[in-house]
C-alpha cells in the first residue's frame, strides 16, 4: 500500500481536547490544516462542540454577534415538534431553516515528531462574525514567506462561505474577510505566484444545477479573487461520482502541482485521491488517480460521528520526498498516513479532459 | 402612481429582433442593460432563441465550444422519455441533468428618445466559452469614465456564474473573465470607487441553506473581488418573501445609493422595489420600500413566456431627476416606466436592520 496509516491512529480524539466552555462537550476533532512551523508540525484542528442534549431533543448552538456578550446561544428543539425534520447527525431543519447540531472553532495542536500532538488549552479562532454564526470549519494553511494564510469555511444561515486569516506565530490571527461568498468551500491556496498571480482552487456549489466542481481563481493580493475557471468535476460511476473538493494545499513537484483531494460517491463515502495540474497552467489537470489512494476501511474511519469518511485539509511534504497526510476520520477524530511524492505520482493516469 | 408605464409598452418584442441563425426563432427579448451613450439611449437586450420544436418534444440548444465549428448543437428530448422531467417553460431535467429550453445572447438596441428602439441586426455578444454553453443572460452596464463595463450571467452545466466584459463603442466587446463562480447573478457594479475601492452588489445562492441574499464585494480593479459582506435578505410575509436580487445599477443621490431591485414571493411573482444604501458604507441599507414600486399588472406583464414578472437590469437617470426604468415583462418583452429620484425616495421607509 503506497499510503500507510500511522500505527498510532487515531492521533487526536474528542477526549484529548478541552472544551471552550464549561457547558460544552467536544464532540469531534477533525479536518485539520497542517504545516511545518520551525521544528514543529502544527495542526489547526476543527473542534466541534455542543451542549449536553437530551435524547428527545436537538440543539443548535448559534453565535449572536450583536449580543453585547457576543455569546453562543442555544436553540433547543424537541424531536416531536412538527416543525422539526431530522436530516443527518450534523444537520437538522426547523421551521424550514437549516441548523447545525454543533459549532466548530479552530485550535492549534503541536508536535515534534508529527505523531504525538499536544492541543492548546484554548481556541485559536472562535466564531465572531455574522458570517460565522454557525462556526468555523475545515481550515487550510498556506505558508507564503513568513506568513501563514489560513482559509476556513465560515458557516451561517446565509450558507457556507470561505474566509481568510493570517498569522505569523500561531498565537495571534488577523481576519482578512470573506474571500468567496456562499456556497463555496474546500479552498486551497498555492504557496507561490504562478504567472504573476496568486492562485487557488475552490469548490463553488450550484444548487440550481446540482453541481459541485473544482474551479481555479487568480488574485493580485490573496484578498480579491477573479478570472474563475473550471478545473475538474466528479466522475460518474467512480469512487468520486457525487462530488469532489480540494483537500491538502497542492505540493509543487517537477511534473506539476500535486493535489490530494476528496471525492464522495452517492453513498456519501468520502475517499482521498490525487490530481496533477500543469505547473504553469494549474487549471489544466494532467492526470488523476482512477482509484482512491485512501478508503475509509479502518474501524475509526468506518464508525464515528459520520462514518465512512476520510477527509484531508492538510499534508506536510518533507524535503526528502516523504508526505504525511493528516485527515479527519469519520468526522470525529484526526488520523494520519505516510506516503511519498513518488508513490503518489504512481497513482496517477493521464486525464481525459 | 409614482412609476408610470410608457404608453408605447411593450417597447420591443420577439418579432422586432432578427434571429441569429436561420433555423432559430426569437422566443423572448427581455432583461436589458441600459445606458446613455452620446445622444442615444442604448439597451443591451437579452435575446432568447430556440429552434422550432414539435409539440411532443423539448429542445435544449447547447454551445459546444471545443467543436471546430463552435456551433450550437440541439439536444432533442421526447416528452414521453422516462428520463424527461418538465420543470417549467424555461427549464427541464433529462437523465438527472438540468437544461434550458432556449439559449440567450446579447444584442444592442438604439434609440434617440428612449421610447422607440431599433435593435441591431446582429448580436453584440454570443456564447463562446464553456462557462457560457447555455447562454448569456441579464446584462448590466456600468459606465466608468469612457468605458462601459458589462456584467452578465454566464450559464453552463456548472451553474450560473457572472462574467465581465468591457466596451467603449458598443461595437467591439472584450471579455474580462468570470468574476463570480456559480451560483451568483444579479451583479450591479457601482459607477465610482467608494473608500478607494470599486464595489458591487451580488447575489450568491446557497443551495444548502436555501438562501439567496444580496451581498457587497470590493475590488481594486473590477476583475478581482473580495471582502464580501452580507447586505440584505428576503423578508418573510412580504412581496419579496422568497428571493431578492440587484436590478438596475444603483443611482448616486445626496442621501445614498438608490437601488431598484427585484423581489419575488413564493408564487414566483416578481416585482420591483427600492433600497437606499449609505453613500460611504454601501453595505448598510438605510431604507427599503415596504411595498413594491412596480407590480406585474399590465397584460404583457401577467401573460407571456413566464408570467407575472417585472424584472429590471437597467435604468437611465437623467440630470433633471427623471428615471426611466427598462424592464423585462413576463420574461418575453421589454417595457419601460418613468419616475423621478424624488418619487423613488418617497417609497422608502427606514430599514430595521
Amino acid at each position: 500500500m503506497p499510503v500507510a496509516r500511522f500505527e498510532e491512529n487515531p492521533l487526536i480524539g474528542p477526549a484529548d481536547v478541552k472544551p471552550s466552555r464549561e457547558d460544552f462537550q467536544v464532540a469531534c476533532v477533525f479536518n485539520a490544516g497542517a504545516t511545518r512551523f520551525g521544528d514543529e508540525i502544527l495542526l489547526l484542528l476543527r473542534v466541534a462542540e455542543r451542549p449536553s442534549t437530551g435524547p428527545d431533543e436537538v440543539v443548535a448552538p448559534i453565535l449572536h454577534p450583536d449580543d453585547p456578550n457576543r455569546g453562543i446561544q442555544l436553540l433547543r428543539v424537541s424531536k416531536s415538534d412538527p416543525d422539526f425534520e431530522e436530516i443527518d447527525p450534523r444537520i437538522f431543519a426547523y421551521q424550514g431553516k437549516t441548523y447545525l447540531t454543533s459549532i466548530s472553532h479552530l485550535r492549534v495542536a503541536r508536535s515534534k515528531d508529527g505523531r504525538s500532538f499536544v492541543p492548546d488549552n484554548k481556541p485559536a479562532m472562535v466564531p465572531e462574525l455574522r458570517s460565522e454564526e454557525y462556526g468555523l470549519e475545515d481550515p487550510r494553511i498556506t505558508r507564503i514567506k513568513d506568513r501563514y494564510y489560513i482559509n476556513y469555511s465560515a458557516i451561517s444561515r446565509m450558507g457556507v462561505a470561505t474566509s481568510l486569516a493570517v498569522t505569523r506565530d500561531f498565537k495571534s490571527f488577523q481576519r482578512l474577510g470573506v474571500i468567496f461568498p456562499p456556497d463555496n468551500r474546500d479552498v486551497t491556496i498555492l504557496p507561490e505566484k504562478v504567472g504573476g498571480a496568486y492562485l487557488c482552487y475552490h469548490r463553488p456549489a450550484s444548487g440550481m444545477f446540482g453541481r459541485a466542481d473544482v474551479w481555479l481563481a487568480c488574485s493580485p493580493d490573496l484578498l480579491h479573487w477573479g478570472d474563475n475557471r473550471f478545473v475538474a468535476a466528479a466522475r460518474p460511476g467512480t469512487w468520486d461520482a457525487w462530488r469532489i473538493g480540494g483537500g491538502a494545499v497542492p505540493i509543487k513537484t517537477d511534473r506539476g502541482w500535486l493535489a490530494i483531494y476528496h471525492g464522495a460517491d452517492h453513498n456519501q463515502r468520502y475517499c482521498l485521491g490525487t490530481m496533477l495540474a500543469d505547473l504553469q497552467n494549474p487549471e489544466t489537470v494532467i492526470a488523476r488517480s482512477p482509484e482512491p489512494i485512501l478508503v475509509p476501511d479502518a474501524p475509526y474511519e468506518r464508525r464515528g460521528f459520520f462514518g465512512h469518511v476520510v477527509f484531508t485539509c492538510g499534508a506536510v511534504a518533507e524535503p526528502d520526498g516523504r508526505v504525511i497526510i493528516y485527515y479527519g476520520a469519520a468526522d470525529e477524530c484526526i488520523a494520519a498516513a505516510e506516503t511519498t511524492v513518488q508513490d503518489l505520482m504512481a497513482t496517477l493516469v493521464p486525464a481525459d479532459t
